[in-house]
């Protein structure tokens, strides 16, 4: 639709487009300066794996309609193309090196976690007021004490799984009688599921689980609907993750199978979550945003989602690994309809720092404002996006860079994440990146799959000069925090509810 | 949303659905015994390359407008990777081998062309007392004194370029000032341009040719309207076939560069006509589909289109090559959704042929009534699918079957239309097929992309043979029909506005 503005072809068009703008309905700022805020992110979810970006099999009929009643993406960002360091820059707007969120993820014997400087939204909203709670996978470390889970970071109240559900042994994931997954983790404890910093069940049974985190929801949006207390909700779901699981009532109802089954569950979750909002009289004054943390897990074959028509997924730099669905919803205040500007996860925590009122962390922001973009439609702050590996380090730093429509690859490297026998064989896992001493260079407005490489033509000479001083300007701005995940491994921090217990860890087990 | 009729999960949704069903405003069957029917046949624009299935940059608001208004089907077939036999079998409802059209496609010199004998919409449609025209590409043969131009087929009038518009000197493709693509067929005559029978503009001027397509259309549609004709429109655009072109109003207009300028004046193509078609009043009394011929040309390219999460492109019989954007519009008698049911061009006819009461040729058909499917949403009667790769032959028959959601390979073969530089290594051309004793076999409705063979799971062994019995038995009623492509080549037929000129080919040349 802004390009339609621009190219100032259908006069008649942006008309009748300018007069539904200022239209009663739709407000060019928002109303409120203490919305809601709920922030909804999936799990592994690729860019094809909405019937709404495309599918062919997909239902989510849920999703779809705040999709298409809400403001849609098509070059949205998460941060990283895994799990924790995605998370950490959701939540804190800064890159995985600043936040010392490197390389890869969080384990549970991890001693490491989210520094405690970091200010996350939560933090932010919490001193304005806001009821903050967290439900659902936090994967930002546990620790000695608990001392990395989120209550220590502005969230008031915290219940979920605190790392992937595939990092312990694959015990209730589905409804008695179906087959589960073989591939989990087996030499970890349990799978956790806490209330705030109390361990209550382990193995959490996953088959309830999802039922049981959106009772949580509801009852969170109802309380503070009751006493007039805005609130923030980062329902952090573990669909679409693997192993992909269902409870009675969605497993083998779908078209695409087990992974389709998950999503059936997530987007029930979406569903159970608006019903709640509209019963109480709040979607009018709540900022929805949906988005994922990372590409499909291609190397989970049927079971790893999909990403349409990005190169490769999850752990790598290409398109399939780092750009994801996403979509505003907020009736009355964000116009529906599509947008091909750049944003990314990133952007959202100054866009509600802005949107509530909210002083900004003193420290380097890697995130913009979109709010002018959501609300009055105009062009998007951001113009780079700057691609770290899945296991990022100093010594190869910055992967990638995206300057407007341009996309300039320093190193590329595949990932186990995309499979070692992917059709693409760049996608496939390597120990070590390929440098390009000439970048590759794709136009993603023009190529989005990234297969056309444009660098051999001298006609983009210009544009690379100005993506290598962008380049420079960025590292030379860049100090890497000490790394989290290196801090090292210990069994005492792993979940356990029966502390000491032997044989450890099966012994870890509490109903 | 069959299928969630199927799950019987959403007691709620499905109470809705069906009041909205039998609300007053869609009808559960076609009101008029006469419809006009409108057939707009794109020319290589992929599964992906409308931004309605999931293009991140592409831009068609009028296309898009129609298909969220209409029924948009996310499995539906196109009978051939390449153009001519693609158009026969729509035309037919009959697969490339009955009726002559392989191996390829026809170029200018051919003599041969669609067998006098075969039976076409139009033909069906005329002695009902409809109209018919064709705007547009053709491709299935000109021949000596124009014996296989579409005046001969049942239609009324043909206004249009008989073949593709690369299969000549691309002289004027830009507007002026513009480069022109360089890769054109420049050992044939000038590009032809046709009123019926008569050559009238040569070259033909491609740069003002969407907006003369677009007037002839709505001249007839008007004509129709006022003397109370019911009417078949068989409008094939040029569009988004190589070389791409764009008037003055569209070149250099989309985030998507040449080939988005090209789907952009397709776009204004196909709002021309609906606006006509409102203007007269005649959309509630007019069947309307949409769909294209073949999947996209990767040759080309960022100029090539896109295939979504389809593996491969044009001249393969993986899906990319065969699965096309599709959605049927009718205001009032189709209700709007999606639908994951199987269908396909050659379906077309025999739909079109109960909708009007028409009597079936007394040939072979290879498609279905899927009235039904478009009126009440019901199952669709298709539940098989069968390839034959673009060049097809006798001698390897059959590439594959669908069959309900498993597809069997039996030969597999890339296509200098897919590119010799794909990423995916199968795509790429090879001299002869590569025969498979075990087929490959993928479950298309959980593994789109065609990317894990289930054949060597012994779970999938009763599918197999259950595929393999349909193509004995499939086989047994094929009788390949001479070849039409085969019959040779003969400058005589080559189309000339100056028939015996000298020097031959460039002195055709007329305005």
């Amino acid at each position: 639709m802004a390009a339609l503005f621009e190219h100032g072809l259908f006069a008649h068009v942006v008309v009748l487009i300018t007069l539904f703008l200022f239209s009663p309905g739709f407000c060019v700022s928002p109303s409120s300066t203490r919305p809601n805020i709920l922030i909804v992110f999936a799990d592994d979810l690729g860019y094809g794996d909405l019937s709404c970006y495309g599918h062919p099999t997909s239902e989510s009929p849920n999703i779809d309609k705040l999709a298409a009643e809400g403001l849609l993406f098509t070059q949205f960002y998460s941060a990283n193309s895994v799990c924790s360091p995605s998370r950490a820059a959701l939540l804190t707007a800064r890159l995985p090196p600043r936040t010392g969120i490197w390389p890869g993820v969080f384990v549970p014997s991890s001693t490491g976690g989210l520094p405690h400087n970091e200010t996350t939204i939560a933090a932010l909203l919490k001193p304005l007021g806001y009821a903050t709670t967290i439900i659902g996978k936090w994967h930002l470390g546990v620790g000695k004490n608990q001392t990395y889970l989120p209550t220590n970071y502005g969230f008031d109240s915290y219940y979920g799984i605190p790392y992937s559900h595939d990092m312990c042994p694959c015990l209730k994931c589905f409804y008695p009688g179906d087959a589960c997954w073989d591939k989990c983790d087996t030499g970890y404890t349990n799978c956790p599921l806490y209330r705030n910093n109390t361990l209550f069940e382990q193995p959490v049974d996953l088959t309830t689980l999802s039922k049981r985190y959106s009772i949580e929801a509801r009852n969170f949006i109802a309380r503070n609907a009751k006493s007039g207390t805005p609130f923030f909700l980062y329902y952090s779901t573990q669909h679409t993750h693997h192993p992909q699981f269902a409870s009675k009532d969605f497993r083998n109802t779908t078209w695409r199978g087990t992974f389709g089954d998950s999503l059936a569950e997530l987007d029930w979750e979406v569903g159970q979550i608006l019903e709640e909002l509209k019963l109480q009289n709040l979607e009018e004054n709540t900022f929805v945003f949906f988005t994922s943390d990372n590409g499909p897990s291609l190397v989970r074959e049927v079971r790893g989602g999909n990403a349409g028509p990005l190169k490769c997924g999850k752990g790598t730099t290409y398109e399939g690994g780092h750009r994801v669905p996403a979509f505003a919803y907020w009736p009355g205040t964000i116009r529906p309809g599509k947008t091909m500007e750049l944003a990314g996860t990133l952007d959202l925590l100054p866009t509600i720092a802005n949107l509530v009122d909210a002083k900004l962390p003193n420290v380097t922001l890697d995130g913009f404002d979109i709010g002018p973009l959501l609300f009055q439609r105009a062009k998007s702050p951001r113009d780079t996006f700057f691609y770290f590996y899945s296991s990022a380090s100093p010594k190869y730093g910055l992967y990638a860079i995206r300057y407007k429509q341009y996309k300039a690859h320093y190193y590329t490297q595949g990932s186990g994440t995309s499979g070692s026998k992917n059709h693409d064989k760049d996608c496939r896992p390597t120990d070590n990146p390929t440098a390009h001493d000439l970048p590759l260079l794709f136009n993603l407005d023009e190529d989005p799959s990234e297969s056309y490489n444009l660098s051999n033509d001298p006609k983009y000479a210009a544009i690379l000069t100005r993506i290598n001083n962008i380049k420079k300007e960025f590292e030379a701005g860049l100090v890497w925090a000490e790394s989290e995940v290196h801090k090292g491994h210990s069994q005492d921090v792993e979940p356990c509810c029966k502390p000491g217990c032997t044989p450890f860890p099966t012994c870890c087990t509490c109903t």
